[in-house]
């Protein structure tokens, strides 16, 4: 089953959060609504605006209020898109980049700053400040992520623990953010809501080791770019430092660097792929899998636990 | 008077907030620490926490509620200041950018956003739903006055109308907050904290025209760097608006462009001075500290009063 079909019963409600999305960026500047629409346009699975309104499914659940914290959840992780493309940006046209380009950037994280700050005057429409407490804490831990995975580019001796904390903060705690302030926005209690806060935790850990994993095993139709684009950056994911615990292997993928040729990296993750550490990282995504839908046995049920149960399961096996 | 005179029987609780603002950044990481004391250490006038403070004065004054919004307000402004020197960085180091200069900016660019989230951290201990709705509007106004900042740039077709709003978002609205928000965090009421933003709006906008002058007649020691910055980088203020008034004096500022010597720059900028360009601007910046000092005279008389006074009237005649 596809994804979109698990919380088709959501449709209405999701139109409603592409519309409200268009529309916060309308009309105050040209420039940046342009910007703006053109990334919203690009699409996305909008996964966070579906935990959202799932979570919320679990109170008193009124769109009208929910949306606002749906849309400022995806603004927020698009905000946080556009200031991670800044910089690759540059570093595609290396060397010589023309005024038009760095305006360009200047932009770019200009648009971010924006995008960002709208996200925060919706949620200001949310009265309740533990919801304010909530994300605050999660946009802290999002920076520091940010910047821990500057530090750790090409780091080869980082370890499983540095890995696991960067992709907590840069990608499960927004997961588990959207899980939990959907159910604050619809009253839910604090047990349930740190619940459903623990389950986005479980599942976005998933994800993102997902993520990782696609990145080798992915086709570039699949992906939309070249394979192994996050060893190529640098990236130590979760398959890289299961590989480099061959010290064959290891010392092949300390050689890699920016000025490799495609060539290159395409052995090195032909070597990869033929290791053990793929299947191991498969694994540690299914032990987090495990725990989200484990939280969920404590949910009360209805509809929402199950299409929850489901995005879990299907978390594990997609393709792309 | 010095302005730090003016406000010295603030001194201790200046002191407890320059304390929090090293308290905010230290511990979580460790790069991130370093590179914000070093942009706090770099000190500032801390103009934004004494109207904070001066504000709170007119309710009830709690320096441990109040110092929160202080130093959300300090952080927010250093914030945007780390993302406006982002690509003034790349400028200085034009053609060949190293890897080093990059990862600079990247880091700069997520620093900045890093000690932003701070400010929202410490902005959730303020309960007043006002409180986020204020400043998040102002977050999104000083958003929309950055990116308006790079469209105007070079673009001499442009008029007081323009100059004036973009003054107004990137500079007097985030003052209009300051004394906003002392006021709310304090408990004042409705009347009084819209007062005192218009105050700190009128204050602002006079602030930042004398800054504007100051970069013409100020020396290269008063200024920190060789005056006419502004022009050169294209930034089109309130005394090259006048002076492109004569058709003589337009005809050699359209000429401005980012390779052009100092020595041209500083031959169109005694063209300028010579002008009566500067006199001009500075009356329109007294026009509006006079509607500052206005507003005051509806406030209930005490010593903030007289220090909001006496703040204004040195903006008027502040050499740096």
């Amino acid at each position: 089953m596809k994804l979109k079909m698990m919380y088709s019963f959501l449709n209405s409600d999701i139109n409603i959060i592409e519309k409200a999305l268009e529309d916060t960026v309308h009309g105050e500047s040209p420039l940046l609504q342009e910007a703006s629409l053109h990334l919203l346009q690009a699409g996305g699975k909008r996964i966070r605006p579906v935990f959202v309104l799932l979570a919320g499914k679990f109170g008193n659940y009124d769109i009208h209020v929910i949306k606002e914290v749906a849309v400022a959840l995806e603004l927020i992780h698009m905000a946080s898109l556009v200031h991670d493309d800044v910089i690759d940006d540059a570093d595609l046209r290396r060397g010589r980049p023309t005024i038009k380009n760095k305006w360009d950037n200047r932009f770019a994280m200009y648009s971010g700053d924006y995008i960002f700050a709208k996200a925060l005057e919706l949620m200001t429409k949310i009265e309740n400040p533990i919801a304010h407490k909530i994300l605050a804490n999660t946009i802290v831990e999002l920076s520091i992520g940010e910047i821990e995975q500057i530090k750790d580019k090409y780091r080869f001796e980082q370890n499983l623990r540095d890995y696991l904390l960067r992709i907590k903060r840069k990608t499960a705690l927004l997961i588990a953010a959207s899980c939990q302030l959907g159910a604050v926005a619809a009253g839910v209690d604090e047990s349930l809501h740190r619940k459903l806060y623990r389950f986005g935790y479980f599942v976005g850990m998933s994800f993102q080791i997902t993520d990782d994993i696609l990145d080798f095993t992915g086709t570039e139709k699949e992906l939309g770019k070249p394979a192994g684009g996050d060893l190529f950056q640098g990236n130590i994911t979760l398959p890289v430092l299961f590989a480099m615990e061959d010290e064959k292997l290891r010392s092949e993928i300390v050689k890699v660097h920016e000025a490799m040729s495609q060539a290159e990296i395409n052995s090195i993750i032909s070597l990869i792929k033929q290791s053990n550490a793929i299947e191991r990282s498969v694994e540690i995504s299914n032990r987090y899998l495990d725990k989200a839908l484990k939280v969920l046995e404590d949910l009360p049920n209805n509809r929402a636990k199950r299409t929850l149960q489901d995005i879990a399961l299907y978390i594990g096996k997609r393709k792309f």
